[in-house]
C-alpha cells in the first residue's frame, strides 16, 4: 500500500480516535486539568497505538464500535509516559511545542499523567496494558542502570527497547485481537507482530536521533548521547572498533552531560566509519518482515485490506522521518 | 476500645498486609526498583487504608485470606502519590528518612510510582480505585489553583481535601464492604464512614503542620503555609479576622516561598487569636462522630469486636500525634 492510500485508510479511523477522547476528557471539571490533557492529547500524535489496536481488532473480523474507547487507552499511557519522561528529562520541547512542564510546572505534569493513568480504570484488558505498563518500568530502570554504560550489549539494548516500547505494541496489538474474537493462534501472532514492530519503530526511533532533521523531529539531533543512552548504530560500531576509540567513547562519557553536546559530530563519525546507521537499518528492515510474516496466518479474503493497511505502518515504521 | 488494646488487634492484620507486599514485589527482578520500592512501602508505614479495607470487609463477614491482596493495593496508590508528591514538593524527609528522589533521584521515584499504578492491575473493584485517584488528582488540581488564595473559603477547602483524601478512603472502605458481599446500606454506611474518616484525617493532618512536633511528624513546622496551602486553621481565622489582618496574611502570601518561612509564628499567633486550632479540632471531632454512627447500621453481635476497632481507629485518627 502506498504512503497516500495508507494515510487516507488511516485519517477516519485516527479521527474517531480523536472523537472518542475528546468525549472522555469533556466529563472534567477542573480547567487546567482539561487544558493540560487537550494540550498533550491533541499535539499532533499519530496515534499509532490506537491505529494498531483497531486494525488487529478489524484484522479479527470486530465491527462494534466500542472498539474505540479501548483504543484510547493505549494513547493515555503513551501520553502519560510522555509527560512524565518530559519531567524526568527536564524537555522543553515535544512534537515542536512547548512541553506541559514548561508551560505550567513539573506539578501538573506529573498529575495529569496519574490522571491518565487512572482513566484506564474500567475498560476491557486492563491486565494485559497493566502488566505491558510495569514491563515499560522495568525497561526504563534498565536503561537507567546502563546510562553511559560504554559496554552494553546490543542484547541488553534489545532487552532495554523490548521493555520500554515493544511490550507495549504487543499489547496494544494482542488486546485488538482479544476484543475481535480470534483464535490462540491469531492472537499470537498479532502479538509478535506487534512485538517486532515495537523493536524496529524505536530502533528507529534511536535512528532518527543522530540523523533525523530537527525541524521534522522536534528533538535535537544526538540527543541520546548526551542522556548517556547506547544505542544500536553506536553499540554496533564499538563492537567493531579498534581499542582507542572505546578508550574515546568512554573518556567522552564519562565527561558531564553539558560538555558531551560538544562531541556528537566525533560520535557520528565514528557509527558512520563502521557502518552502524547502515546496520541498524538494517536489524530494523529485518524486525519489520519478521512482523508482517506474522500476518500470513490471516487467509481470508475479507481481511486483505486491513492486512495492507497493518503492512503498510510496519513499513512506514521504516521510512518516517519524525 | 483503648489505644493498647487497638494496637494489639491492628498488629496481626498489618503484619499479614505487609507479607502480601513483600510476597508481591518480590516478582520484580530489577534490584534498584525493587530497592526503591523497599524503601518507599516498608518504612514505618501505618498501613491505615488497608487496614480499612481489612476491617470493613471482616464487618460484612468476610473471611476471605484474598483480601490482603485487594487491600494491598491502597497501600500502594497511597505510596505511588507520596513518591510523586515528594518530586512534586523537592521533599528531602519522610517519615524522618531520607525520600526516594533524594537517595537515588527523581527519575526512579517517578517511575517507581508508575510501577505501583500499574501493579493495582488485574484486583477487584479496580473501577472504583480508579475512579478514586481521577478524583484525587482533581483534589490536586482545586489545590494548586487554590495555591497563596488568601480567600479560599471553608467549603472549598473541603472540596479539596475530600478530592485528595477523603474520597480514596471512602473507597477503601466501600470496596471492602463489596469484597465482603453485603448490602446496599452497609456499603454505602461504609463509604460514608470513610469520606467522613479520610475528611477528618486531613483536617488533623492540617493541624499537625502547625502543631505538630517535627521529631515525631518528620515535617518541618508550618509547611503547608510556606508552600501557600490555606487550610482549616487559618480559612477559620481570616473568617473572623480584622481587615488589616488580612491584608497582612495576603502580603506575607505574595512573598517568595522562601520567606514566608520567617512568619510562621505571625501566622500561628493570628490563628490562636481567633482560635483557629481549637475550631479545626471540633471540626475533626464532628466528621468521627458521623463517621462512627455510620456504623450503627451493623447491629449482628458478632460484629461487636471489629466496630470497636473501626470506632478505635476513628477515634485515633483524633489523637494521632504523628
Amino acid at each position: 500500500m502506498d504512503p497516500t492510500a495508507l494515510l487516507a485508510s488511516l485519517k477516519p479511523e485516527a479521527k474517531k480516535i480523536n472523537i472518542a477522547m475528546q468525549e472522555d476528557i469533556r466529563v472534567i471539571r477542573d480547567g487546567l486539568l482539561r487544558e493540560v490533557l487537550e494540550h498533550s492529547l491533541f499535539n499532533g500524535g499519530k496515534r499509532v497505538r490506537p491505529l494498531l489496536s483497531v486494525f488487529c481488532a478489524r484484522l479479527c473480523g470486530c465491527t462494534d464500535e466500542a472498539l474505540y474507547n479501548l483504543a484510547i487507552a493505549f494513547e493515555y499511557l503513551h501520553v502519560a509516559t510522555l509527560l512524565h519522561d518530559d519531567v524526568i528529562d527536564h524537555a522543553d520541547q515535544r512534537r515542536g511545542q512547548q512541553t506541559v512542564n514548561t508551560i505550567w510546572g513539573g506539578t501538573p505534569a506529573i498529575l495529569a499523567g496519574d490522571y491518565l493513568h487512572a482513566r484506564l480504570g474500567g475498560r476491557q484488558c486492563l491486565d494485559i496494558i497493566c502488566r505491558a505498563t510495569a514491563a515499560m518500568v522495568e525497561g526504563e530502570f534498565l536503561q537507567l542502570h546502563n546510562a553511559g554504560n560504554a559496554d552494553l550489549s546490543a542484547t541488553d539494548y534489545f532487552k532495554i527497547i523490548e521493555g520500554k516500547t515493544a511490550i507495549l505494541i504487543a499489547a496494544v496489538c494482542e488486546i485488538g485481537a482479544v476484543f475481535g474474537g480470534t483464535t490462540v493462534e491469531q492472537q499470537k501472532a498479532l502479538r509478535n507482530y506487534g512485538s517486532g514492530l515495537g523493536q524496529a519503530f524505536q530502533v528507529v526511533d534511536d535512528l532518527l536521533d543522530y540523523l533525523g532533521d530537527p525541524a521534522s523531529t522536534g528533538k535535537a539531533v544526538g540527543n541520546d548521547f548526551i542522556e548517556g543512552k547506547m544505542t544500536l548504530p553506536l553499540i554496533h560500531a564499538l563492537c567493531n572498533a579498534e581499542p582507542q576509540e572505546h578508550d574515546l567513547i568512554r573518556s567522552l562519557l564519562s565527561e558531564p552531560e553539558a560538555k558531551r553536546r560538544y562531541h556528537i559530530a566525533t560520535v557520528r563519525q565514528l557509527i558512520e566509519k563502521y557502518d552502524g546507521f547502515g546496520y541498524a537499518k538494517q536489524q530494523a528492515k529485518i524486525l519489520v518482515d519478521a512482523a508482517t510474516s506474522e500476518l500470513n496466518i490471516f487467509t481470508a479474503g475479507s481481511t486483505a485490506e486491513t492486512k495492507a493497511i497493518l503492512i503498510g505502518l510496519a513499513d512506514y515504521v521504516l521510512t518516517r522521518k519524525k
